[in-house]
């Protein structure tokens, strides 16, 4: 397992009970070269280092990652004072391309979580204060729903804590093998 | 005052005694059109609508919004979950452009936050696991010590507390007034 992994590992484990174990920032890139930033939930990382997450084709992250497929994830751990940045490629998964994998993601999801994705087109005009009306059910997994498979390509990690602070590079050498750098932060 | 700068002193006030108060993730894009994204001290918001942050004229943030300067800030508060995403235009102030205005950031730092001045080139080799050491004096102002700017052009509210949920945009109109639209989350 790459050093980073480990050490991501930890972190979760150490965070296990404060809400930013459960959350990370994603930025992307829209045609027009104009960053965005959101929060996304965690939803794993799976043993070829790719995080995963679920949205919404319906989304501006969804149309962003069609056309440029470069991300950067950046997780910060209030608790233990860390942060790891991942250069990522990101790729969509929909249920035509994946049943399985996407079901499986859709079926893990709570009500309140399903919910999201049956409120009407996410960023249209809401014309009512009233709650929201869910269209569709449960059961099914709405077409719209899909995976963001984050493949993992570089990590900048940092540790604010301690005398002297530490900031490490991890990348991939030619042989596909994680080798690491000590930078000054 | 702008009802989003309203319902931001609100959740500032809200959780001043948590970490999440005192940092948001700032996301720039670089020559190649990659997106990054690094969580950064707030420094403030100014009369104008500008996020105030500090940083040094040899990070990739520097380069970047030398290059393109459209930024996102993205603000999650965990204790009342409410996301503000920020659309910015980002300026640069070294000591040359503006000398008051950057020594006033650079003497309220405190000397833990000074030597992260001090060290070294960021992200430049470092070759040995001592202690970094400081080169410089708390006193003078270095060259590379910058205030970064965010004019704030577009505010995306998003409050996933009670139902319904909320999200709201808010923007200027032809006249400069800001206005807001109710948007599905």
């Amino acid at each position: 397992m790459p050093q980073w992994k480990q050490s991501l590992t930890k972190s979760l484990h150490q965070t296990r009970s404060t809400p930013e174990s459960r959350y990370f920032q994603l930025a992307t890139v829209d045609k027009d070269g104009f960053p965005f930033c959101r929060t996304v939930v965690y939803r794993g990382l799976t043993d070829n280092n790719q995080l995963v997450v679920v949205s919404d084709t319906r989304t501006e992250k969804y149309q962003q990652l069609m056309q440029n497929q470069h991300a950067e994830a950046c997780w910060y751990f209030a608790k233990t004072r860390e942060q790891y940045r991942f250069r990522c490629t990101g790729s969509i998964v929909t249920v035509l391309d994946d049943q399985p994998l996407v079901s499986a993601h859709w079926n893990k999801l709570s009500d309140a979580g399903k919910k999201q994705f049956l409120w009407g087109n996410p960023g249209s005009e809401r014309t009512s204060d009233s709650a929201l009306q869910v269209v569709g059910d449960f059961q099914n997994v709405p077409s719209h729903f899909c995976v963001l498979l984050l493949q993992i390509n570089k990590v900048d990690y940092l540790n604010l804590r301690g005398n002297p602070q530490c900031r490490e590079w991890f990348y991939q050498n030619s042989e596909g093998t994680w080798v690491s750098q000590s930078v000054i932060p």
